[in-house]
């Protein structure tokens, strides 16, 4: 394909990501905590390229979550750094952690068993590390608030953040009380993060990630206002079926994903500036739009023309782009390319 | 990753294809096409691998079709023609078409309407070519019966098949009538074309793709056995939650895909072997593994062993994979990498 200038000229489907809302999102949550005096530990598991992780951690490179070895190897491919691998240690993959923590400056796992602790502890590190010389190191509790994703707003979604915090630093307090000190501890979640509440001050580290693109979903959870979504997928009218008062666009679920089970009012997402239209059902590479109510008006949408698909689930849909078409003010300035895998 | 010998092996999630079922799979459809006399003209769109292409195509590379321009310039640069693009003509993609039908001796697109006609005149050929010479030549009638997923047993599915010929044929002899003369006609579906009725002996090809791996809502449909589904995604435990009467397993949706909405009995995929446990839910990197009823008993399920899923819908799950790991009764024999984007 031909480099293009504008994203009205990108091949449909695309993905593509206002990088001025991106940018936003992400120095909004910087400020946040950093007002707060909280580590912020940005996850990297929407988006998995350099560029968002980039912009999430301010340019330090340092501190990140991802949830495959894939991202962490990526990522320290690529000069990052204090990494936590946000998973219960699955044993077939110590090996890799131990080369990871060998490598790194700082690679962290996590283990929620004692045969986990086994596991690792038959793997001592080389170069002196610390899981080297003197067994294993508590380094911090994990938890993640995914309870806020039941919230509708602000208020809901502060009480459920109020709570996650509260027997997080319940649970350090047992620590200190076992003998166990300078443990850290980390809560998650997006929605929490994006409406800290007073006591999250006390907290070590917060590892959010999605509020990088946001999406419908986090939208009507309270996260976030729909403006505040970064990421679309831009799509193109192919067919004309009055008949069924439906058009066929170039957006099947391998480019949004099948992800949200099509429960909004306007289907599997939302049309920008279209709130009347409804993606009712895609199969592989086509999508069925038709009107909410009434006669769908064919001249309104000629073939070839452009429509733009705000995402339920961000995570979800990135995932099927091998590419993401950046802009500015519909000006293509960048394609990042995500990793993949495991 | 080092190299693995055995599936036993592999870093889990991980796609695997059992060669041996894949190739009774393409053969036998190669043979009940042989032998009513109508071409084959196999579907890429559920595995998008060079591989895959050249079993079902017994090795000649010529004669597919491709539900994407990446697929079709994939399968171009390698060496494959007489590529059939089923889509209704996209017209921001004319150009790219224009130019897959100056480098290869046969593409054909496909249109639904005037004013996609009305595109491709715009957009003559170089070379001699067809739409050159004469404006735009009909090659023929494509159909495709996807109503046949609604199909339960042999017999339904038989019904629709000849439903569908029927209609068909009907629409060529119109053509004829009107004075054209020597258009192919092609009708689809996996279903229909696993149960071919007599009447698919007058169509000139068929264009069925799912069947290479089949899946298990090929199997509920009736177009194969459970047995003769080649593609499974293999996940280890890596949580025991007794409070829960719940397994951790290492797959989530972004291994495995939403698609088919957990609907079946065991949710969303059959765990092979335990027909008593179901996938109950998914997050992007783990899944919720519960009995279908009574107390599960976690010595039978350590932390770290394996179990094998069996997709819903292989066209979905494939598609989450950048690799797929190729055995042969257990020990692996190969790697495939499929083509993504558009």
């Amino acid at each position: 394909m031909a480099t293009v200038e504008s994203v009205k000229d990108l091949r449909t489907p695309a993905l593509i990501i206002d990088l001025d809302k991106a940018r936003r999102n992400a120095e909004g949550m910087l400020e946040r905590f950093h007002n707060l005096g909280v580590q912020l530990r940005p996850h990297m598991k929407t988006h998995k390229t350099l560029e968002c992780a980039d912009i999430m951690t301010g340019g330090s490179r340092r501190c990140i979550v991802v949830s495959t070895l894939a991202e962490a190897s990526f990522y320290a491919d690529n000069g990052y750094d204090d990494i936590l691998y946000a998973y219960p240690l699955p044993f077939d993959k110590v090996e890799s952690c131990a080369e990871l923590s060998e490598r790194l400056s700082l690679f962290h796992v996590v283990v929620d068993n004692r045969l986990a602790l086994q596991e690792l502890k038959k793997r001592p590190l080389k170069q002196g590390k610390i899981w080297d010389t003197s067994g294993v190191e508590l380094t911090g509790i994990y938890a993640h608030c995914g309870n806020t994703y039941a919230c509708q707003g602000e208020e809901q979604i502060k009480a459920v953040a109020r709570e996650t915090t509260m027997i997080t630093l319940q649970f350090m307090e047992k620590l200190k009380a076992a003998g166990i000190h300078g443990t850290k501890s980390s809560i998650g979640s997006t929605p929490s993060c994006s409406h800290p509440v007073p006591d999250m001050a006390m907290l070590s580290e917060v590892h959010p990630g999605n509020y990088i693109f946001y999406d419908v979903q986090q939208s009507l959870i309270g996260s976030c206002r729909l403006e505040d979504v970064a990421v679309r997928v831009l799509t193109r009218v192919i067919g004309h079926y009055p008949h069924r008062n439906q058009l066929l666009v170039d957006c099947g679920w391998a480019a949004l994903t099948h992800d949200g089970g099509g429960r909004l009012p306007t289907g599997y997402a939302i049309i920008e500036g279209h709130p009347e239209l409804k993606l009712l059902s895609m199969t592989q590479e086509h999508g069925r739009v038709e009107p909410i109510s009434g006669k769908l008006d064919f001249k309104q949408f000629p073939l070839g023309s452009l429509l733009t698909l705000m995402p339920y689930h961000a995570c979800a849909t990135a995932m099927m782009h091998p590419v993401y078409f950046v802009h500015s003010k519909g000006k293509i300035i960048d394609t990042w390319k995500p990793t993949r895998g495991w």
